[in-house]
């Protein structure tokens, strides 16, 4: 449909957006609302219908989803010797929060995103924005141009170009020495102590839990005392939000 | 490719299988080397290189991101003024262990699944097997077809005719009332205890711990009191494994 590419590039009232979205995401977007919404924070959006937000988090949720089915094709086919444990930890790697606002902000989005300026006092909020913005953005071509067109863009104009896989897939995330990096950092006491199994579970199992500063914040279940810790490690740095290493 | 399946259908040295895969999936598989794999569990697979086996786990993670995103996008049309995280929520029951499995038994998946008998000892493992097998075929039929065709699939033949979207949408999953019960059950003592924001955090938001037998096993944080207990109390039943109301 070239006509209706030259009417949104050159006639349409939104032309200024399109040209800027189209430099950005490299094609001709169709249903403007859409992108609009997907660059709106809930600070910003106002309420629609029955206390539903015009803001970009549905998208969000469709776009996670979309994204999350095709890095899954992807690593499938790269990886065929390779179990489904490996595919999951490389995919949450790709799709994690820091890569994605990584991403986003390679892309340009940040100067699009509209949001509450107010909220750059709360860095981890505002460092989550720009990785919601793209899963909405996802979400938004997704609605737009179907499923066979939002894979081919992720693929040809996102990965191939800015997501170094082979990179990724060596880089170990240690959710353990994150952990403790970040206490030491923050000046708290941190422990990794053994539960006893209630009666009835395998004695092969070993259960750990993450104690920080005398409060519990995660446990972990593995045949072996390393994995046990590991798995506890990851549930408390998600918990205490400690996505980086500090 | 009428002549394709016509030869699927009585030619091909696999044609008693390919009639017995129509009869329950609606139409004649490709590839049936995909199929087959997708129904061997892991207890009776055979290693094909580097330690990886040929069995269903690797199709069962594509499978789970193809159905999550089918889900996702149907979810999203059919309820335009709901929040992400009614979404959220509504999905997870659809695509839960518990839901796939009866889906599984209901499409006639367990003539079909190959696993070692001996594990009919192990309920709770034969109970997921059905719907490891399901997602596992969601897989292959996305590997063998594509995604129009699986998405197509996935809504006329299985959610519209055997899954009640408006029933799981009013069956609250209700983590709090689960998570007391099944205190109750096992004689534990819990208390839901306020926790006093770090300092910097917003002065809205209201954190709770859930204490069980005087130990933390998960924490919330929400915009009002009864969100954040049913966040800390979601996490909690995730950590005990409390998958059942008991």
């Amino acid at each position: 449909m070239p006509f209706l590419r030259i009417y949104y590039l050159y006639f349409s009232p939104h032309k200024a957006y399109v040209r800027k979205l189209k430099n950005i995401l490299g094609f001709v977007p169709g249903n403007i609302k859409l992108y609009k919404m997907a660059f709106r924070h809930k600070s910003v959006a106002t309420t629609i219908k029955d206390g539903v937000k015009n803001s970009n988090e549905r998208l969000e949720f469709l776009g996670d989803a979309v994204l999350g089915c095709v890095v899954a094709e992807l690593l499938f086919k790269l990886y065929p010797y390779k179990d489904e444990g490996f595919l999951t930890e490389l995919r949450s790697k790709i799709v994690s929060r820091a890569n994605l606002n990584q991403l986003s902000h390679k892309l340009g989005f940040n100067e699009l995103i509209e949001y509450d300026a107010r909220m750059i006092n709360y860095p981890n909020k505002q460092g989550s924005l720009l990785g919601d913005a793209f899963e909405a953005i996802v979400g938004a071509v997704y609605m737009d141009k179907g499923y066979s067109f939002t894979r081919e863009f992720l693929l040809t104009r996102i990965i191939k170009p800015h997501v170094d896989i082979h990179l990724l897939e060596i880089t170990e995330t240690n959710f353990k020495s994150r952990l403790i990096e970040w206490c030491q950092h923050f000046g708290k006491e941190i422990q990794f102590i053994p539960v006893e199994n209630p009666p009835g579970e395998s004695p092969k199992l070993f259960t750990v839990k993450v104690v920080i500063n005398g409060e519990v914040h995660g446990v972990g279940k593995d045949f072996n005392k390393k994995s046990a810790e590991k798995l506890a490690a990851e549930k408390a740095c998600e918990e205490l939000k400690v996505f980086e290493v500090v």
